[in-house]
């Protein structure tokens, strides 16, 4: 048995108001896990500095050493350069053109491999979670964004320039669309995001006059969330089933599109939004019925992401692991 | 050097109204290349017989034993499982059911490799055309229908149950489309095919008042085909132009969509449609650079098949001898 086999990976899975960190054994335990908020002033330039000393503080309160860990494998939202560790944009955080490799490499004096905050959720969710054995997997995190990872082959891809899997950015209304942070509009994050819901609701309650429990949180609150909508959709809303069920038509449209071109075994649906589970699963299963050839439907599978906020964390794990293997063989 | 590097390996493409043929060196030049006529007739049960008696007419033509031959590796358009070769359904054939491989190593006594004719063709291009040496491609093969081969990490998708790359079958209209031949409405295939340029613009003509060549062309012969629309494109005729810029706007976003989850390095655009050259690939651009992210936009290259309809044969030699090889070793 390696040395490394007994020591710990450090998964980190940087999101948009919180960094997820966790230590995490080589068969993909956790040993201990906690959160910081992410601090994004000055351009999130303090960010690294942050993860490095919260690593040194928990490795204190569980009087261990920094020898006991072994690498770093971090997610962050954006786009990102593999080989590099170099963030181009990461819009929700302010980093632009970001040596984040190497900086937290400087910072914490280990290893750091980096991929997109989606394609980690969805390594996690293959090592660990829901993905269990699929070579053929499609992992949607609907969290504040829309990320996607594509597992292929037994892969995961990343394509010529580290984009692959930006599912959040299929272009689901072609006119009209909402405006999206990367550019575009009407990109599949302005519909199927907590962000994205929270804005079809306050545009639905805006234009309907009935009734509606929705309607009334408006008018106490002055502003709607995602979870509003899910809250009100289980007392049985109306306004809040349409909104529902105009992000599931969106989303099932855009699967079943990607499925026909992948034809994957398992799609598993992950991120805070996830957190509907059947509300939002069954809509969104009869709209991929309908758009996704009988015999790609047939053959996929929907999953609600097991490992709920640790995929990304024990994905984080998995690929610091992976690389440190590729490393030494 | 064996023995099979000397031999020949026969590619096979099969289409809705012609069988392309051809004896194809292991460096993947082609000795000899020819055609024959697809007969549907009896639900196509005529094909592999018309093959393997096509086959040895030629070797005899050449003055060639059997035994100079491989393998075969062929393409057929439809829902094929890799493993059997078996085909479940072929709809431009009349296949239903069908033990292609079986039936072909049978009547030909030769090892038999079947493929998706998209998938094929995609391989041709990799291997000897405009693809050289893209791990991540995306091949759309528009002919009368529309098919779609991926190759992700250097590597042909398959996907869960054989199906991926079916990107003819992706929804473009997601309410009240064409019927497509899937028994989905909206395919791309409707828009996008041959077949479904020349329905566009016979309901073009339908409903249009203006002078064109295209209504004349029209009144004249009583029906349409797209190459009528890209013959009166050429003589800029404006309702041409719009058929023409209809279906560049779906297949912009189509493949567009498809890139930001795959990020391919090479776009390559071939089957009959792609004859039309830069008069489908500039406003196809214009589209993909608007719907798609501008990182993947920015390392995407579109080009033209540059193989013709060669790509399919030279394609099908590539997959048998790959096989042939992982056999041996």
């Amino acid at each position: 048995m390696s040395t490394t086999t007994k020591k710990w990976y450090v998964g980190v899975d940087l999101g948009g108001t919180t960094i997820k960190m966790a230590f995490i054994t080589s068969y993909g335990e956790i040993v201990s896990k906690w959160e910081i908020p992410t601090n994004t002033e000055d351009g999130g330039i303090h960010i690294t500095m942050d993860i490095a000393k919260s690593i040194d503080h928990k490795l204190n309160e569980l009087n261990q050493e920094k020898e006991h860990l072994a690498a770093i494998g971090m997610g962050a939202p954006g786009f990102i350069e593999m080989e590099t560790g170099f963030i181009y944009q990461a819009v929700n955080i302010g980093w632009k053109d970001f040596p984040l490799k190497d900086r937290l490499e400087v910072e914490t004096g280990l290893p750091v491999t980096v991929d997109n905050d989606a394609n980690i959720a969805a390594l996690g969710e293959m090592w660990r979670g829901a993905g269990d054995g699929a070579k053929n997997l499609l992992c949607v995190t609907l969290g504040t964004g829309v990320g996607g990872g594509i597992i292929a082959n037994g892969q995961i891809l990343h394509g010529a320039s580290g984009m692959a899997g930006e599912i959040g950015h299929i272009t689901s209304v072609t006119k009209g669309g909402a405006p999206c942070n990367c550019g575009k509009t009407g990109c599949l994050e302005t519909i199927a995001s907590a962000t994205g819901i929270a804005r079809l609701a306050t545009e639905a309650v805006a234009v309907s006059n009935e009734p509606s429990l929705l309607k009334e949180q408006f008018d106490t609150l002055g502003s709607l969330t995602s979870k509003d909508v899910f809250e009100a959709l289980a007392k049985g809303d109306h306004l809040a089933e349409r909104v529902l069920d105009e992000t599931a038509s969106y989303l099932g449209v855009a699967i079943a599109n990607l499925s026909n071109a992948l034809n994957p075994e398992k799609i598993v649906i992950g991120g805070g939004v996830s957190k509907a589970g059947d509300a939002l699963l069954e809509p969104l299963r009869t709209y991929f019925n309908q758009y996704a050839l009988e015999r790609v439907a047939s053959s996929a599978e929907f999953k609600i992401a097991t490992l709920g906020n640790d995929a990304g964390v024990i994905g984080g794990a998995w690929l610091a692991k992976q690389k440190l293997n590729q490393t030494h063989y």
